[in-house]
């Protein structure tokens, strides 16, 4: 397998054997990413966000400076470049000069994948419209493999904005090419867009309900995303729904033993304080292990020998 | 003595054996912090600013980057995810695992002290509230140590905003710890909070006045800060009393030949231009101290070995 | 020569033999640029914009890591102590403490030159108001030389925005050092500064145009920078003019075969993307050359050996 030199734009770009390479080379990076290297002594990562987002951004930065390596970048747009009319294409091929690697968080679709296509070096889409966020499903994925010893198997629940997260979106087409039975959990103004349920049902079962409490019995791995208000038209109609799609202790009775649950962070009150202390909760775990996976995917795209 | 692991929210969490401890550390990281070291290589400090402090957080990147290991954070609330809407608790836990100690600056008091309950990493408070601000208390100490060779004995004059400035509260506890004498020169407006003239007027000897020529032939520190405008219901009485509370050559013809002064930074016009080129002025030296005071507490509660 | 502990403020401080001297370091350092190096090890760069720029920030932070070493700083007049009425040479004295060496810009012209009189450390001066900026100067020398292997004997022409752009200011002056023929393109508008052109036309033959076609088929060096529309007190009138000074393929067709056309970008549309993959575009190359020759200048200043 080809990893050197290559760019990590969409999910999609990878085939199930890649993606158990990843998640393999990301268990044997967890000393190194404790401990620190010196693995990429003297790579720069540039992070371009056109769109703020600290906390994937200091995951990268981390990511990169564990593997000895160092970050320059800009957090927003209004300090950017673009700022004075200055096309992506542009932008990219100026900032290909200064990094080994580039990783590009921007509002429209399509952007990484248009920065790959200009760029020299490897560019790693950390987030394009509500598209695609390919690095968090890799993590997602890593963390259920961590936790469950499969993915193979699996009932795994995505509750919350199907339609609008781009984290379930990449997640979805990933677990997809695994052989488990999909639950989607929401509020039917924020259903699964129909080309990615559309795409996946060709390959996997995948069973749509409007209550979690309809599905959490057979629940291995239940993934929670925010809900957030300004999707909706009309703030009651988001009170009524965000009061429903909410896990509390109550929620988790029938929950199996073992069901683990996620969430990509940050949460804002989809999920209880209370529920933190249970040994269901993963979503902190979960920071790590993207620490873990970037460090693995920086090391592989930059052909880094341990 | 046990440093390592140690959080540093608050001047009164450490008894005069320690604070004497890291100021003896520090005397012994002057040379480190002129040529560099590689004792926290592999390191990363998070610089989480939740308001925004450009020299303190320059400074403790500065600090890090000099013993080797590498600085990520963010400087300016607007960029941080708490805009999102996640509690304090919860961006602690995702940050905890992108770095090994982090430095919290937040407009709350008790900000500093909540984050270091939740971090499993040390947590050094930059300034919480008009609370505190432990270690620019200890690079005070530090300053007055290495210029008068003792700290007790010593007749020290805190003058100008004694009311919310967060310096000067830490700043008066620790020197409560030592045998001194100190002066509190103030607006009726901007005395001393009562919470902290009550408690260090237990230990040591407290004289309040109004202006600072009645003490300043008596005086071996001299401690400005910044009266600000916003501070006065009525800008003419601000006018009044920024007059009153200002250092120049004429304020100093009665100051003993040795005495020094100190100053937080930035200054506005509470110290005129013309005391810099005296042999008063050591303001400017307290931000390298600050640098060196800096360098001892991140090799001490990381444990680095030399 | 000395070049240890020096400052680069202007180019008017440098004198042919030592322009000489820093390109042919410059040429020096193109595989260390490549290859990353530890020549500067433990050594701190400060970066202080109190005026945005994005790729200028970027290119001296990636040239500081690419030879070992880090990079501190603010990006934002905004986040800067400044904003509390702190006074240019007080942030010096400051930062001079936290870093080897220090990058500027600042919207003021003299910013720098005052900078450099009050820092213990060397100031580089990355733009300070309309007036300067010596380091781009420094790597266009660079790219003229790598690309036409000579300086002298060219004609040079300088199009566009003349008398706000800092850029070819510097790049005038440093010309005039070199055995050129000068031709200046702008509308009546943005003439170069008359403080400029007779300082120059004393030195080397300077003719002044009004149409690129004119001098087009003798040009061997094309500079091109942008015509901002805010210069103009009628929009109209800078429709008309940004249509006129714009480069395409139709411009082209009298151009000799091997002239090169530069821009210190960013551009927007005054050289039309179609002119991208001619052979005679080199503004993405120059991007490359900044690093190159920005790390030649750190390199230098700091007294770095290899």
């Amino acid at each position: 397998m080809q990893f050197k030199g290559r760019d990590i734009v969409s999910i999609k770009d990878f085939s199930r054997e890649e993606i158990d390479y990843i998640l393999k080379t990301a268990a044997s990076m967890e000393q190194i990413a404790k401990q620190g290297s010196d693995m990429l002594h003297g790579k720069i990562l540039a992070t371009l966000f056109f769109e703020p987002s600290t906390r994937t951004r200091l995951s990268f930065e981390s990511a990169m400076n564990k593997l000895g390596g160092t970050a320059i970048g800009f957090a927003e747009p209004k300090v950017a470049a673009i700022k004075k009319g200055e096309n992506l294409a542009d932008t990219i091929r100026v900032v290909e000069n200064y990094a080994d690697v580039m990783v590009l968080r921007h509002p429209l679709e399509g952007a990484a994948r248009l920065a790959a296509e200009f760029a020299k070096v490897p560019v790693i889409n950390a987030g394009s419209g509500a598209e695609e966020h390919p690095t968090q499903a890799l993590l997602d994925l890593y963390t259920i493999l961590k936790e469950k010893g499969t993915i193979d198997g699996l009932n795994i629940t995505l509750m919350g904005d199907l339609r609008y997260g781009r984290t379930v979106h990449s997640l979805a087409y990933a677990l997809s090419l695994y052989n488990v039975k999909l639950f989607l959990v929401s509020p039917e103004l924020l259903r699964m867009r129909r080309e990615v349920s559309d795409a996946i049902k060709q390959k996997i079962t995948v069973v749509e309900a409007s209550a979690v409490e309809d599905v959490l019995a057979e629940t291995d791995v239940l993934y929670v995303t925010r809900i957030q208000e300004e999707r909706f038209p009309d703030p009651t109609e988001y009170t009524k729904v965000s009061g429903t799609y909410k896990i509390d202790l109550k929620t988790l009775k029938d929950a199996k033993e073992d069901m683990i649950i996620m969430h990509p962070l940050p949460r804002v009150d989809e999920i209880d304080h209370e529920v933190d202390n249970t040994p269901h909760a993963r979503y902190f775990q979960q920071v790590w292990n993207g620490i873990v996976t970037r460090t693995a995917l920086l090391a592989l795209i930059l052909g880094a020998k341990k």
